[in-house]
């Protein structure tokens, strides 16, 4: 068993160095001064400083961005938390010597230029052998580093700060991660905190894992995996979390001509994906095969409770919508209970219901529906006991008023918090707003069907892991 | 088999009636005109009035938007091509006898209240009975309407008009066209012809899909459908268009519990789903199992050239992605071709690859890859005789330069029509506008792994057919 680094210092740093800042617009260098001083490369809104200490190393430059320069890290005089290295790979074990002399909090190697490139695995080794006998944590190298939007943290190269949010995004790859958080700014997703782990040479996916345990704004993890280096250590980790918060998992290299991709990638074997799906399953970790589905899965175990039973509703006012949802339930194993003679007495008797509502599940409001009988129809079906868990279609007719359809989902949903509902809002122009409206509110919309399936089954899987586990 | 109706006056109409226009705002009868009148009902950027003759009848009032108003029918003394038909049920017989004394050129019929529910079944009955000495066809009962957006014909209720593209979109459900629709335009995804046909008293899909054949303007169909009530029809018909166009199914109703709910929802029986199956098989339709795919494997058949051979290549600066995408062709049954020494040769003299790049496909060009390297990569590889397709993905890096890389695709594509390229330009914000670039040069852009793969998967399925027939 590989020893456990305390993270803190990397993850809620007072004072942050970065060695290799350059003048340079465009470059590593500068790109992870910028982020700190401003939030974003990329021009933003809102300029989010990082409110701690920011110091400079570069021996060539007074001052860049405004901070000054120094020399060497050991010419700083404050102590210094996190140090993110961003010289060239040769340099990079001198640098590394400084860390350890200046007895850093932690690191963050950003550089490239080792074990994913056979000339720099000996560099690696060096980098290794010099931070052993410390207890400095190392993220990287050949990583993009750490973004944590709460704290105003973006200490990486990532050229935008994405919103705050309840999901840990933990990469092995870095280039995903880039493109992920444009789109979780234009999608309105929003991540408690982004880690791009590169080549792991000391911190990995199970050290991480293990801080995430503990860190209250994270309520779910999603991680994308090319391999796992010590299975042992990542189980072990992965169980204990996976009792305390959910883990999804998106394994990269799972066919043979993924698996000789992934190795020309970061140089890891990665073995039989049957070993991994069998691992994932008894450490409780709910896989997925998409990075769509990652994260609107990660998305829904964080903000919805997990689903007690296989059994639920659908309720839309679109009669092929709520086809397409049964089909797409079934093929998962998503069971749809029966309504029951009382739900059907309390939706005939509040006179709102039109004469051709399908009195069954999935329950067809009609598409003439107004906000009211939406709210009759989610009032009733979530207070069945035989009916854990509601998915809620709105397609997008003339009368169809969304915001309104939006609060009474949230309102009814304050009250009953133990029984998840994931939306299914269709649309783009007329919708959108109703989405975002949800979203804010925990509710997580789709606008997809075959995701909302997806999401829902994913909260009875945990429903169920976490009943295995009590039992 | 049964009689194939001329809807050329339904769907080129020179002179439009609206049998029930009415003055009340939000009314079925109100947005019909106004979408004819306007365009859309809701409110949109441009206007785009329909070009030809527009009559209102309503009984009750002397004109509404604008529109002269006539007591029936009759009392129009012009030829009236297509009449639109949003009285309420039991008044439609009488209507449906005006249309045949008035010798209208077809009908469409928005009101519900028919085969759907039990006691409208007589009274569908009655329509059909009154139709059937005659030539008129009719679209309907029940039914969104039909948009023709480079017509400017929004014969519908669909409360907007959706851009002019290429995919003709036929539905048996009317709601889902809505909030396709609205999605479409937040998307910038057009069609030639959106069709909703509701209860198919009188013309089914089959007909719709005889005349989409010769329609120049729609080159590829997609096809919602719950249920086909005169199958030999449909495959006899389904067979001849897919050798001109490409067909791409969506089926309703595939498991238990979404037959139940599509017999309650059309009250259409939809048999086993196996037998669709075989039968979209042999008619040469592409399935896909939901709206998303439907469209974007629409999309892709309408734009781009079918795969001659089932071997392509990816394009990649991120490595993760590009081991995503080669697990998801794998997945699938699409073979990577391998690269061959000329190309790695060229590769390699173009001094413009990085020392890390990957030398075997996935071609993964590294993360620092500027448009010149991207054109390298693309330009040879398309010349390659065993590549007959290219995925080309770009992860958002702070050097990336999305604009300059769609502008490469485009013009690589140009010069090679007969190779399909799908791309994936990943982000949100800032690849936004690349996205939009590609696809108004049709290319397909999906933002999405797997969706990509499976687009091309389609372009090899048409690839085989085509070899097929001709052989």
């Amino acid at each position: 068993m590989k020893k456990i680094y305390n993270l803190d210092r990397i993850f809620n740093p007072r004072s942050v160095a970065v060695v290799g800042a350059s003048r340079q617009e465009g470059s590593v260098g500068y790109g992870i001064l910028k982020n700190l001083v401003a939030g974003s490369t990329f021009p933003a809104k809102h300029l989010t400083p990082f409110p701690g200490k920011i110091y400079a190393v570069n021996p060539n430059a007074s001052e860049i961005l405004g901070i000054k320069c120094y020399p060497s890290l050991k010419d700083i005089s404050d102590k210094i938390d996190l140090a993110i290295i961003a010289v060239p790979a040769k340099i990079v074990p001198t640098v590394v010597k400084d860390c350890v002399d200046k007895k850093v909090g932690g690191l963050i190697i950003i550089s490239a230029g080792f074990a994913e490139v056979k000339e720099g695995r000996a560099l690696q080794e060096d980098v290794v052998r010099i931070l052993k006998g410390t207890e400095i944590p190392m993220i990287g190298p050949n990583c993009l580093g750490v973004i944590r939007p709460s704290a105003k943290l973006n200490a990486s190269f990532a050229p935008s700060m994405p919103l705050k949010g309840n999901v840990a995004f933990v990469s092995q790859s870095g280039a995903l991660v880039d493109s992920i958080i444009d789109w979780a700014i234009e999608d309105h997703y929003g991540f408690s905190i982004v880690i791009s782990y590169g080549n792991k040479a000391i911190i990995d996916s199970a050290d991480l894992l293990d801080w995430l345990k503990n860190d209250v704004s994270s309520k779910a993890i999603a991680l994308y995996i090319e391999s796992i280096s010590n299975g042992q250590k990542f189980m072990k980790i992965a169980k204990s979390v996976s009792k305390i918060k959910p883990i999804v998992a998106l394994k990269g290299g799972v066919t043979s001509e993924g698996t000789k991709a992934a190795s020309s990638h970061t140089g890891a074997l990665s073995t039989d994906s049957r070993l991994y799906e069998a691992a994932f399953k008894q450490c409780g970790i709910i896989q997925t095969d998409s990075i769509e589905d990652l994260l609107d899965i990660a998305e829904a175990l964080a903000n919805q409770p997990p689903c007690k039973e296989n059994g639920i509703a659908i309720i839309t006012n679109g009669g092929g919508a709520g086809v397409l949802c049964a089909d797409k339930c079934e093929q998962l194993g998503i069971k749809l209970s029966e309504l029951s003679e009382r739900a059907i007495k309390i939706l005939e008797a509040s006179g709102k219901m039109h004469p051709a509502y399908s009195r069954r599940n999935p329950l067809d409001i009609v598409g003439d529906a107004l906000p009211e009988r939406y709210e009759i129809a989610i009032r009733t079906l979530i207070q069945e006991p035989d009916i854990y868990g509601i998915i809620v279609i709105q397609t997008l007719q003339t009368m169809t008023n969304p915001i309104e359809d939006a609060k009474i989902v949230i309102n009814i949903h304050k009250n009953n918090p133990d029984k998840p509902i994931i939306c299914v809002y269709m649309g783009g122009k007329y919708s959108k707003e109703s989405r975002y409206l949800l979203e804010q509110n925990g509710i997580p919309d789709y606008n997809d069907l075959t995701k909302a399936a997806r999401a829902m089954h994913a909260l009875i899987k945990r429903g169920q892991l976490l009943k295995n586990r009590l039992a």
